[in-house]
């Protein structure tokens, strides 16, 4: 969305789930001021951070919406049937699309014709731009430090985290610069690359576009958002590619605490956090090498006693400094970056 | 290209280059008996693998060709400019055009109107099939030994040790199949899926449908061709989704005898093999552990003496059979992966 556009969140039967509502989440915590109303007919009259939730467009055009931004995420990135009536209407209402999935509405053939009758724009995240190419080592050139976030699973918090030490470095006047690589991150960043719909073999290419761009944008200190998990059985290509082509000097691991097995995928486990520093560590880049210097716990749903001993548990197994940005601020991570850069 | 149909390999300017030529050199190496000539104006009247290079298109057609296959790589998949010309008298001549790079012939705005008019073929081998998804699990229930090649590096030799493999299996009486993810396995099997050309979210997905198809086949050893290095700072990507998504229970690693550093990527080391046999150990899914079981060297251009001080030398540092297949057979490879399922 661009600043100060108003946006109504489409969370159709998801606005309660962290793990497929995780846009509509992202956007509730980082560009709240923007958000007039969320669609969930399952839950008409709540709200969620203080925002109503109502029940179809018509009523939610009482709050003055501008774009309707599909808020949940599916497995494989396509709409379920009932949604394609639902975008109708917004359409016919004149409310632009914001959409992150993989499927591309301005590509359909029903919905595109509709918004050029109506006027209204089609705006697909995901879109890889034109021009992408293989990585070149224009990244190893960006003369800026970068620290990726990498994770024990997909959904655990990897963009909260980056956008949590950006918060925070720029807290303490250091010039920062998060780099979105996810439809959420690019919704609330207004710019950026969803590196996981991008042609395969352009993965680090497009990861190394990404850095250099946040090198021109001003940042020193570059936060890149981490995708997947080097673990994950459906998505571990997306992560190495996005590792690799953004030559991070500094690694956060991030954890949901008590995890154990990836989400969605039974029997595959999660190896212990110990492991998968070295795991992380060993794959790296030999010419770039990253090192892991912090552990974001996600502590959601703990209470405090259990949280605190969540990340004390963390720390301990892995001799690394550990928090929950969301919980505790950032500046445990912030402290470990920046004493790895000096 | 279909089985019998008489080929034209277009592979100006690159027929003597090992590397940017490589799917000119697989196809002379694994179907010769289709190839009738060789497009390269600056090596007129030479012959390669006993085939005529000649230096235009209307002096190939007296060799009869249906099909003019685009036998070069080149960085990115794009076509360089001067191709243009050539294609479009290919078109103009009759002949189908088969096409392994990323540009999609079938879209081009001036090749796509000409080929419907002449009314011949423009394969793009390197389309993604419609339908793809993320991986389901489905690559765990496949009932069939799957070994998959790893490498130091692109282009050297992974797809030759994977056909060699499955030769030696065949010559065996196994019901082995070769699993083409690469353009130029595409064009040499006549099936299968660049795996490099699809959207990164569903590279685990492509690979999984892959292997599913091989035991379709009647695969009961199936020898995945294996894509970039886990090393290679723009491909990595690729690799690891591929390898996760083909759930190998075994890896033959390849190597070039003598490289030290990723071709075509300056300051890129390549690790020692030990290293590597360890990363590709440590990367593999834990729900899937799998070992290398064999070193497969690529010995090209050395002498006997060198060649097999190389392969001794590989040998030695990994405790692991190694050998040349193209120089010795596969056998010692085969024996190897059929050693580690027993």
């Amino acid at each position: 969305m661009a600043a100060g556009e108003r946006t109504l969140i489409l969370a159709e039967g998801f606005s309660a789930d962290r793990h497929y509502g995780k846009t509509m989440h992202g956007l509730l915590r980082y560009r709240p001021e923007d958000v007039v109303a969320i669609l969930d007919s399952a839950r008409i009259g709540e709200h969620e951070a203080g925002v109503p939730i109502v029940g179809d467009v018509d009523t939610a055009l009482a709050f003055d919406p501008q774009v309707a931004l599909v808020g949940v995420a599916t497995q494989g990135g396509r709409f379920p049937p009932a949604w394609r009536a639902l975008l109708r209407t917004c359409i016919e209402r004149g409310l632009a699309i914001e959409n992150g999935l993989h499927e591309m509405l301005a590509d359909d053939p029903e919905l595109r014709p509709l918004a050029d009758r109506v006027g209204v724009e089609l705006r697909d995240l995901r879109r890889p731009p034109a021009g992408l190419d293989c990585a070149t080592g224009a990244n190893l050139e960006v003369d800026a430090r970068i620290v990726l976030t990498v994770g024990s699973d997909c959904a655990i918090g990897k963009m909260t985290v980056s956008l949590e030490l950006d918060r925070a470095a720029q807290a303490r006047g250091i010039a920062s610069v998060f780099v979105p690589t996810g439809q959420t991150g690019i919704a609330i960043a207004g710019w950026g690359m969803a590196v996981d719909a991008v042609v395969a073999d352009f993965l680090a290419g497009a990861a190394e576009q990404l850095v250099v761009e946040g090198r021109r944008r001003g940042g020193e200190l570059l936060f890149v958002e981490g995708q997947g998990s080097l673990v994950h059985p459906a998505y571990s290509g997306v992560t190495l590619g996005l590792f690799h082509g953004s030559v991070p000097h500094a690694l956060v691991l991030c954890h949901r605490a008590g995890s154990t097995e990836i989400e969605g995928s039974p029997g595959h486990p999660i190896p212990p956090l110990t492991d998968l520093v070295e795991l992380h560590e060993h794959a790296s880049l030999p010419r770039r090498q990253a090192r892991v210097v912090a552990v974001a716990v996600n502590t959601a749903g703990l209470d405090d006693a259990d949280a605190d001993a969540a990340i004390a548990e963390a720390a301990a197994a892995t001799g690394l400094p550990a928090c929950d940005p969301v919980r505790d601020g950032a500046d445990t991570l912030l402290d470990a970056v920046l004493e790895s850069s000096s």
